[in-house]
């Protein structure tokens, strides 16, 4: 993509990951490696997805960023990773092919614009497609063709994970220096037609512990962390990745519920311990098991970030009545007609049954909204120019 | 105790005891055998304490037992397992003494009352005192004199730890008839005359899960309870009776700390997860970290039984203070004077500087009430026949 040209300009999408076997603890928090393995599902990009731009210019004096419009200090040291680390690959493709008419790319000063476009008040993790989306779109620009696992992964893990499509498991890796520590997809998005993810936007009060911060206070502080990571995680990736291998949701949908659980209870194990969960959350959690229990089924899963908002996996056939359980466990306010986004459910009654099998009193506003989505595919490349966005003078076009 | 009157009566009171190191699961359901040892601290009975009498007679036709009034069914399997428990132990003594004159009070059936002077609804596991209180009254009045411990656990695991005062240690034993799973007191009530323990009683709105069907859902989910069992918990309680044989405060308080977050953490990482900590629940966490964090000490420590009511222990010159800080963040509704129960409190002003650092918006009315103790002894034999619960007739006394 790179060229002789006095400028090139590439734009790139990533998709968000929801994580079904979760990451928490570095084992080297320099190169961004973890204690565990984990496995996530890629999320459609229809629905959520970063969209960054990357131009470099013989022009530009320094390397810049914008975030949603602002401008931000690119000298943060996740950033300067990432940099580094495709600048380093760069250079070692351009030394591999010694003697070709190469680009000049490498000396150049790179400027970058990123936009979700989901809102952060959302609390979705935005950092894991960001940092997919900006190590895929640098690796364009400058010519990178390598396994950019290491890229992402170095601003922020999880976003090694948001590289590919379907189901996609980060191997934890054995080498001190991370260079088996590589995302890999296990099954492509294709794979499970049926799946359905709808995350349940929850209204949050106040200030979380970052998920850096905590994991950090988890790994110095919780025994049953370690235990965790050595001893149950392993077994729990083989089974999970069968559960997706054979598309058996009720055990994909225990295990979920079984890992987001173990997480949350290594924070809790945590001195200080960190709490995510609010008494939202926990209403969700209730709803859940009480679905599946009136339907003597596992119909229905949540998995809990660092963060208060639901994700839930169902199948296509059971969308339409779990959002009349949670509409009413959860009666929307004013918003009524935004409160449903993006793919399209058909209204379902809630039957007499249901309805006394939740036990549940109504909690309105408790979920602000929910998004509708589904599994997607991995990054993307948009060749449209009308989709960068930065203009020709490098600097964000008006519209971003 | 027993005689060969017509009728013999024994009035006994017992303690409330709160585990710093908790039991949470049983390797033996019938025998009540716990997976790891526990550690607790007895409560002053001046302010929490069951009272119970036991009359036996020739004239009872069957065994009955009222509780606080009400009349029960004598036939629940852990009431029948201390009856059955204590007549064998009264059989063995007798036959271990052949020749003497003995009472035949093992042929009489026997009345039981017993009341606690603590509201049920404060959600304090009264279970303990009562079966420590059973199984004391009982051996006095059917003349036993040997180790109480496998009477009382089999009523309620934790009641045998009711048996003594001071600091008592629940040794889980190996044994597969649970002979060596006994009390044991690690230090007696005058050990530590500066702790004190304050009782948050904190509004609950839902029914919790039960400990006896909670902690068999951890044993057969929670790979984490296991885990902490065998490798957390048996160099916890040796750290513990450190920290109390050296009267080790900051130690103490943090690890009474840990361990409550650790058993909550294996409850959520049982299946489905189980909660007992509510919003104030965690706004006491905080508040108390927050607390020993202005202060750049522990002074002040937290711990949650089965339930939302948080137990602190703190010592005795911190107490108006903290006291304070609770006032602030769940400032009293129209029962500002009977917000504090037991011990008295001088009040105390609340610096600006500790207020600042509290960070809290208050949540009116969110503790009840508080109830201000101290550790306290073993149970008592009260002398006094006016104590008696049941009169004459073996009925309870129209006051109790």
């Amino acid at each position: 993509m790179a060229s002789e040209k006095p400028q090139a300009a590439v734009t790139c999408t990533a998709p968000v990951n929801i994580a079904v076997i979760k990451y928490w603890g570095k084992r080297d928090e320099e190169l961004v490696l973890p204690i565990n393995s984990s496995l996530s599902v890629t999320l459609h990009q229809d629905q959520l997805k970063t969209t960054t731009t990357a131009v470099i210019s013989k022009h530009f004096t320094k390397d810049r960023i914008w975030l949603n419009g602002r401008e931000e200090d690119v000298g943060q040291p996740r950033l300067q990773a990432c940099l580094r680390e495709i600048r380093c690959l760069a250079r070692k493709r351009r030394d591999s092919r010694d003697g070709d008419p190469l680009p000049s790319s490498l000396s150049c000063k790179v400027h970058v614009a990123s936009v979700n476009n989901f809102p952060t008040a959302a609390g979705l993790a935005s950092s894991a497609a960001g940092y997919a989306c900006l190590a895929y779109t640098l690796a364009r620009v400058y010519g990178v063709e390598s396994d950019l696992s290491e890229v992402a992964r170095q601003g922020s893990g999880s976003a090694c994970r948001s590289l590919y499509g379907g189901f996609v498991e980060w191997q934890m890796g054995e080498q001190a220096d991370g260079k088996d520590s590589i995302a890999r997809q296990v099954a492509p998005e294709s794979h499970w037609p049926e799946l359905r993810v709808l995350i349940l936007v929850v209204s949050a009060e106040k200030k979380l512990t970052g998920s850096t911060v905590g994991m950090r206070a988890s790994v110095e502080t919780s025994p049953l962390l370690r235990f965790r990571a050595e001893s149950v995680v392993p077994a729990r990736m083989a089974e999970m990745a069968r559960c997706i291998r054979e598309r058996d949701f009720p055990s994909f949908a225990q295990l979920t519920m079984k890992d987001s659980n173990q997480f949350h209870a290594t924070c809790l194990d945590t001195f200080p311990p960190i709490l995510y969960l609010n008494a939202i959350s926990w209403r969700i959690i209730h709803l859940v098991h009480r679905f599946n229990a009136h339907h003597g089924d596992t119909k229905v899963a949540y998995t809990f970030d660092a963060g208060p908002n639901a994700v839930i996996f169902t199948l296509d056939d059971t969308v339409a009545e779990f959002v009349a359980a949670v509409r009413h466990g959860f009666p929307p306010g004013s918003n009524g007609d935004t409160f449903l986004k993006g793919l399209q459910v058909r209204p379902a009654p809630l039957s007499a049954e249901l309805q006394a099998a939740l036990a549940m009193e109504p909690t309105p506003g408790g979920v602000k909204y929910i998004i509708v989505t589904q599994v997607g595919p991995g990054p993307q490349i948009l060749h449209d120019p009308c989709a960068h966005l930065l203009g020709p003078d490098g600097l964000p076009k008006p519209a971003a």
